[in-house]
């Protein structure tokens, strides 16, 4: 039989039904045709040598000082959802819609110079470019009164809903919280008022005694498939240490960090034959980086299953695997990267 | 420059940004590849003469009486994700996680005996019989007060999440209401607390004044596209007269929601040339039928834009085309319907 469980971060609750994955498919089995890309491409916008097809960058990671090649750069998106000018006054239409100017931040991180590579594919010391790069315009427009929220996310391959190949991430910094966000919030200040203690922290130890969703455990991060993932291979990475803010990572467990991303993202690729997926960095508000009851985490959601009406319609998702299973292979994966750097945890 | 709109009934913030239609777009143009389907499948399960690969059906609508042939069929899910047998007693996983069984009820409603049709194509006999199965098996299944909400749903077209070709809806009785609709359900019940209205009943009146939003007005129902549609081109079909659940439709009411809703998905295929969409009937609680504050109605949700990492980090979604825009255009194609059912709005 099937299981519902219960997100204790969202309070949603999800179908685990492992017998799914069973069914037929009649739609054609889709061949992933990922083509041969070249490491450089004349007609991308994120290419070196295209740089004056995207606005001024707002940061640059040179290749070394002084070095006109570069590593990472930071633009803003040309095609950007939300404009840096504009009013966060809100307008009435009538008496149930209510409207306000698209103002925000809407940049996008070019993650490498070359067309043909991901972040799990890359070496350490270029993801960790990535992640300076990411805190960096963190920690830059977080000093804007208005922006009352930055969303850093990724979207890799057709699945993913990205619609260029070149390696980038991309970061949204909004006037507004969603009752998505103020719902989440809420159940873990909730959660703090009842047991004096972070919710996340709490999950963290118990997933740690039980040991069977870790995929990893760095010293300084955990990579865990969590209890009520809402789609198969869903993986965090979450910082044993409390801080709500992503922003409040101090840089000397960035190489850490970027050590543990890219192995996840590696066995990823590897266990899964480069999988479609969405990276986000879920962190707390720009108002409140020192709370005691968020964590900051990363999210990584696979595109493997598809969200249907189903989903849609009750806000209930179906699962096809137990996180306890695919934390199992992806563990496997993972102790047996080179250096051994990862001890079994059994 | 966008514009951030609320959605009054879920007080979601979504981006419209238009100006993001134009952005380039580097992954291969998918080329509809829907095969032409024939008539018949041998080997589809859903198909005249392989009634005995599904379970035995709960509900059969007749060509004519004692006829063997079909015109609906309502059989249980053979791979159900939830079964008919199990207990709602909750177990906790240590102090932070909660589990159940995966107790419910989850049915195909196969939608015709032919193979390679869809709703929008029917006929307007052929839905209202889909209507009516969905109804009785609706009203038959809220009688077990074990089940909480009932959800119908249709995943059309590869992009919706669909398995099998064969033209089928579902329903997915459950023991709980997610956090989502709670959270629906609240903000309708403060707006009618504060208002003494309905909440949807006001927004009808309003869009109806404005008439920039409405597709089509046929006495009984209001096609409109909403104010903060989260997608282009969702589509909400919603009866004038306040009702809180679909089980409480008059079957007098069938035939006009039968016919349009043929027609608003016959619009839907013709202006986005087939599009694969989620279809979902949004209804209260099964305890909460006569509620003065929810009110039922028929999402359509076209599967052409993708949800990627910055919808399922945020929660906000960014749509690249105004509701305004796309209500007009479906309002051409109704209005231009033969037997000029539909008056012009202007």
């Amino acid at each position: 039989m099937s299981e519902l469980r219960q997100d204790p971060t969202t309070k949603e609750w999800v179908i685990m039904a492992p017998e799914r994955a069973k069914r037929p498919q009649q739609t054609t089995a889709k061949k992933r045709a990922e083509a041969e890309l070249p490491e450089w491409d004349e007609s991308c916008p994120f290419c070196p040598g295209n740089e004056s097809q995207t606005p001024d960058e707002t940061l640059r990671i040179p290749l070394a000082n002084n070095d006109p090649n570069w590593q990472v750069r930071v633009v803003p998106n040309r095609f950007a959802a939300l404009a840096p000018e504009g009013s966060t006054e809100r307008r009435e239409h009538g008496s149930t819609g209510r409207a306000m100017d698209g103002f925000g931040i809407h940049e996008v991180i070019i993650e490498s110079p070359f067309h043909n590579t991901s972040l799990g594919l890359m070496s350490h010391q270029q993801v960790e470019n990535v992640l300076i790069a990411y805190q960096q315009r963190y920690n830059a427009l977080k000093k804007n009164t208005k922006l009352k929220f930055i969303t850093i996310f990724k979207n890799h391959g057709r699945e993913s809903g990205t619609s260029l190949h070149h390696p980038h991430s991309q970061l949204v910094a909004t006037p507004i919280i969603t009752p998505y966000f103020h719902s989440r919030f809420d159940i873990a200040q909730d959660y703090h008022a009842d047991m004096g203690t972070c919710l996340y922290c709490d999950i963290l130890n118990e997933e740690l005694e039980k040991k069977e969703r870790i995929v990893a455990d760095t010293g300084e991060f955990i990579v865990l498939h969590p209890f009520a993932s809402r789609t198969p291979w869903e993986t965090w990475i979450i910082p044993k240490k409390h801080r709500a803010s992503f922003g409040l990572l101090p840089a000397s467990d960035l190489p850490e960090l970027s050590r543990v991303l890219k192995d996840t993202l590696l066995c990823l690729h590897d266990v899964l034959d480069n999988p479609a997926y969405n990276l986000m960095i879920d962190t707390t508000t720009t108002e409140d980086e020192i709370d005691p009851y968020y964590h900051w985490h990363i999210r990584i959601v696979p595109r493997i299953s598809m969200i249907a009406g189903f989903e849609i319609g009750s806000g209930i998702y179906i699962t096809s695997a137990l996180p306890e299973d695919t934390a199992l292979l992806m563990k496997q994966c993972v102790i047996a990267l080179p250096e051994t750097r990862y001890p079994s945890l059994d």
